[in-house]
């Protein structure tokens, strides 16, 4: 006997997971349309070339799966979406006119140790807004995102929108004398805050800052742009100061947009990669365990491997599984066990063998005045059958025996209040 | 520089690609809801004995994408849905309520010469009705698919639901004398009918089949049951008269439903895979060459390789690009190249950069109230915006400008009457 099970790591979506899936899915794309955002998608198979020019060689060669095909060719299951969006936006972005927007929802795929919340493959959803470096762009991310939580019915106090500039503290940084080296490290220390208790991870930064120790403290704490200028002091530069004034009029643009709960975090650096501005994550802050739910930010040069062009976009990833996740720590999910019968649906049956070709014609002809027909093709008794209708949801029944065969018609019952009604089956055409 | 190509024989979806995939799957999408088939998804990667168990060796090792992982398991990108489904059925079956009836549209992989038609990433609409073996089961197959295609606007001339039953063949050789081996040659034989010259074809046939080659002939001259079974002649045994008595059965059936492009085909025989019963194929009539559209049949013993039970099923399965062919071919798809903007969506610009905030909030305003709204995050003068907004199909502006600053509202522009009206910008909450 075979092993029914899924590959480790990898889910098989039931009709009950598929509507959760597609709840999410709709609810995404309303917002979509409402931004004007489009849907495009590529091929999960890529060059493996388009992914180790700009992602991490961790991620390349160790988490991801890839193999040589039959004609020679290195390929690899994509890991994310962002290098095959670029690649696509690089084919037509001459012809279009600015900004584009994109979205997608692509199944993505990682060789990783299986937990809850990381899977093998993985539904992702990807927004991104390309050929402009305005700050409103920065800003109408974060309304999409509010947006789509709102559509949740997810309140304010449930998430957190973090958000940081890399150009800002990239010449903070410069001021305070870190070399390529040294910012590269400090980078990846503070991306590891909250990841080990506080007093392993302050004798972490000791050990491995220097003499830049207390600064890399003092940073840690520093909770707004103000504090983030008083770190910089008068070493501040006029790059610092721009970027210090654009974050000042993203924050201003987001609160005129009535979004609240937008903090600056020192802490979310998201990476190395892409990254050139404003970077942010929304993160969960009610029920369940505190984690990002979708990461995004500024890029300067995503298109520069493929074209002379260098165009400036931002945007954000988010996993469904993880959002269904949250969604469902905070109530906000439907009961997905069972189907819910819509208005005009019914459950359609016969009580004798000779009857199915006449029920059939009739169940045609419901469906063509817009009902949903599920039709039972083999012949049952009346309490069996109406049992089975009311198990699956059924608010009405439509049923046919010898006494409906003799008058040509079908019986449309209401379960709930009994009442019937006779219905013509006419030829149907 | 990197190739913006995607791989030989897959294709990328741009938005307008994208628009067309979705129109045709919200058309499938809206058939099953109305016969109560319910959507389910499997993982792409599978480990490769799924498919070596059912489907033919030179699928799974020469048109396949396989691969072991890190891990040493050998895995295949799925050629087909149909194993993946019987899988996860066999996992569910005992628990539900039967019929199951399940729907799906995965993204499929064949490492195949590409050709038109054929690519090596393609997109599938998968139908199952599992655990009843009753005759209406297969007429639902053929009634769904009618109505797939008259939400397409196809009419039953521009293609033919074209049939035939294993069953039915398999006893007219038995009481005619083949053994296993003459079987498997003949439904190659057939098979290969209307893929070689008439005249080369008659030829093949003379030379593969010896003595049988002139009941070969008459069978495939053979257009209807009675004609079958005048061919069995006396020879005819209890289980053809069974099978015969069961096709009329079924032609009636689906003449019933309003169905006349019904018809016999002695070489629809769907190769020799899954099937134990009626089988069929929709083959494109009208324009554009001809060819299947869409194959499907019965099957008896699907999930046999992962239990004990027996169970009786009929699907079938369309490839998108192909159906989208048809419907191109047809004239029946609108087009696509530009968005049409839905009735309450707008181009919503500014002209001065120190309005971008108001702009943006009354953007969000808008949307708030049910508008659909494209934000151009740099200013930009009236006339080149109002262009803009044209070009790219809409027929409603909001533009706001230093007059509107001083009154704090945005004027919504309709392009086509140029009737313009002042809203009041609120605080966005």
């Amino acid at each position: 006997m075979l092993n029914t099970l899924p590959l480790k790591g990898m889910n098989d979506y039931f009709p009950d997971d598929q509507r959760k899936t597609d709840y999410i899915l709709e609810k995404i794309s309303a917002a979509a349309h409402s931004f004007a955002y489009e849907k495009y998608d590529a091929p999960v198979l890529e060059p493996v070339e388009l992914f180790s020019a700009k992602s991490s060689v961790e991620l390349v060669n160790e988490q991801s799966y890839n193999f040589t095909d039959k004609g020679g060719r290195h390929l690899i299951l994509r890991p994310e979406m962002t290098p095959s969006m670029a690649r696509m936006m690089a084919r037509v972005i001459k012809e279009k006119p600015k900004p584009l927007r994109w979205y997608s929802f692509p199944n993505c795929y990682r060789y990783e140790r299986p937990q809850k919340g990381r899977l093998r493959e993985f539904r992702q959803i990807n927004f991104d807004l390309v050929g402009t470096n305005s700050i409103y762009a920065d800003a109408e991310m974060i309304s999409l995102l509010r947006s789509v939580f709102s559509n949740f019915g997810a309140s304010e106090n449930t998430y957190s929108i973090r958000f940081n500039d890399r150009r800002l503290i990239n010449s903070l940084l410069g001021a305070h004398g870190f070399n390529a080296e040294q910012s590269i490290l400090f980078f990846s220390t503070v991306d590891k805050k909250g990841k080990m208790p506080d007093a392993d991870y302050n004798e972490y930064i000791r050990e491995k800052h220097d003499g830049q120790a207390e600064f890399v403290l003092k940073y840690l704490q520093a909770d707004s742009i103000s504090a983030i200028s008083e770190l910089a002091g008068t070493n501040a530069n006029a790059e610092f100061s721009q970027a210090a004034d654009k974050c000042r009029e993203f924050i201003s643009a987001v609160n005129r947009l009535g979004i609240n709960n937008l903090v600056f975090s020192p802490s979310t650096v998201r990476g190395l990669d892409y990254y050139t501005g404003i970077v942010f994550e929304i993160f969960a802050e009610s029920a369940g365990p505190a984690r990002a739910l979708c990461g995004g930010g500024r890029y300067d040069n995503l298109l520069g491997l493929f074209s002379g062009e260098n165009l400036s976009g931002t945007g954000f990833g988010m996993g469904v599984y993880i959002l269904g996740l949250f969604l469902e720590e905070n109530g906000l999910l439907p009961d997905f066990s069972e189907k819910t019968a819509s208005e005009k649906s019914a459950f359609c049956f016969f009580t004798e063998p000779g009857l199915a070709s006449l029920t059939a014609a009739a169940a045609a002809q419901m469906r063509l005045n817009g009902w949903a027909v599920e039709f039972e093709p083999e012949a049952g008794k009346i309490p069996k059958m109406l049992g089975k209708a009311q198990k699956k949801g059924y608010k009405f029944c439509l049923l046919l025996g010898p006494d409906e065969e003799k008058k040509q018609c079908i019986v449309l019952k209401n379960l709930e209040n009994g009442e019937n009604r006779e219905i013509k089956v006419t030829q149907v055409h």
